[in-house]
């Protein structure tokens, strides 16, 4: 893990840019912290400095009350090589969404794959993040893409608890892999996301096998979650990690 | 308004038993408050002594925070005279579920004149407690009978927000008058709940016409809303009422 970028920032918050081998990342870190810091791992669809805005918005909340909050570029994303398969599955997904098309078969061929390549490279993130001394456990993941976050929980055993953001396609096979998923969960569901399938995300809610589960579903389409719902993340967040 | 008892609590809240005509109710009040504090209208599905322990923890919890708050009898239960069909609706209400029958004629029969008797006398509680010098606008609707928060929130245009507990049989037609709900709401589904229509709670959800509407899921049974929903739903409140 090597910081190329190093800034403080207004509310005291340090923001690190590093790479982890080919890997880019952002690090943020609580302006003090006696011991320690739990870590949140902040997820998100891919493209991270197109996404910059949103994710260091989230992060920096959580910086601030007391979290490391880390997060990764998605293999084939932003300035990462391109895959030609994940890049024709993006196109179509994104022709068969403006033609109003099912997109079942293009989710099955982007996502799984996506899932496979990018959990090792979260858990490698993990190790490297809880080797520096100011970042400690325990841990949870934040955000899209869900299948990470559902992938992670169930295969990692350092996540202790997740909020996951019901607003990306999900496989169905993905709904099977939820049924494993123990840890406690804040899902949240845009209720009006556009091309969003509503019902596979209260039928993905109902499977997960986790006995604290609670879902926030909010009006309004895929960009328009409200700002109390950051606040309720963090509030989730503190009372399993802290 | 006459009260008939009084105590004030450990935590400093001030409990006043009173009757309304007829109308058994109680009101919490707040230790102290510089400023007529804002009120809370707490629901319930009737039968207040028996159901005082959840009624009172939630309506102190919500005093501590400076709201007032009230609730009443509902009309035919508790201490109330009978009523010779809604004793018969609950019998048959009771027996259906047992029976694991569909209970829809039953809920049609139990709750619309229930709704149509309790609402006026909601109204008439709330001119009463507003005219109390501690105690001022706004006014929010906080629990079930969810039958009675959509008629309030629809005809009462005191009411700014209102907290519903979608855990009590709602008739089709309700689903209707939702459309024309347009304050922020809250809306309470325990995912597991016995006997309640999920997808009617989720249709429910779907048609309130207010532009601010969130849903909070959770696993569990009817009497399961776990403790922290108290807390987002006083967050709620303050939110729209302070």
């Amino acid at each position: 893990m090597r910081f190329t970028t190093e800034q403080r920032l207004d509310d005291g918050v340090l923001e690190r840019e590093f790479t982890l081998g080919e890997i880019p990342g952002i690090l943020w870190t609580p302006a003090s912290s006696p011991t320690p810091a739990p870590l949140v791992l902040v997820g998100h669809p891919g493209g991270l400095r197109r996404m910059y805005p949103r994710v260091a918005a989230r992060a920096r909340h959580t910086a601030a009350q007391g979290f490391a909050a880390v997060t990764i570029e998605l293999p084939g994303a932003g300035d990462r090589p391109r895959s030609a398969a994940a890049d024709q599955a993006r196109a179509d997904l994104r022709r068969a969404l403006e033609a109003g098309e099912p997109v079942d078969e293009i989710v099955e061929r982007l996502v799984p794959p996506l899932v496979d390549q990018a959990v090792p490279e979260w858990q490698a993130t993990l190790d490297a993040v809880l080797a520096l001394p100011e970042v400690g456990g325990p841990v949870g993941y934040s955000g899209g893409l869900i299948g990470v976050g559902i992938r992670l929980a169930v295969v990692e055993p350092r996540i202790s608890a997740a909020v996951l953001f019901a607003g990306s396609y999900v496989p169905r096979a993905m709904v099977e892999e939820a049924r494993q998923v123990t840890v406690p969960l804040l899902v949240l569901l845009q209720w009006d996301d556009e091309g969003n399938d509503r019902q596979l995300a209260l039928d993905l809610f109902d499977a997960f096998g986790s006995r604290e589960k609670t879902l926030h579903a909010n009006l309004g389409g895929h960009t328009g979650v409200p700002d109390f719902e950051g606040e309720d993340a963090t509030r989730f967040l503190t009372r399993h990690l802290r």
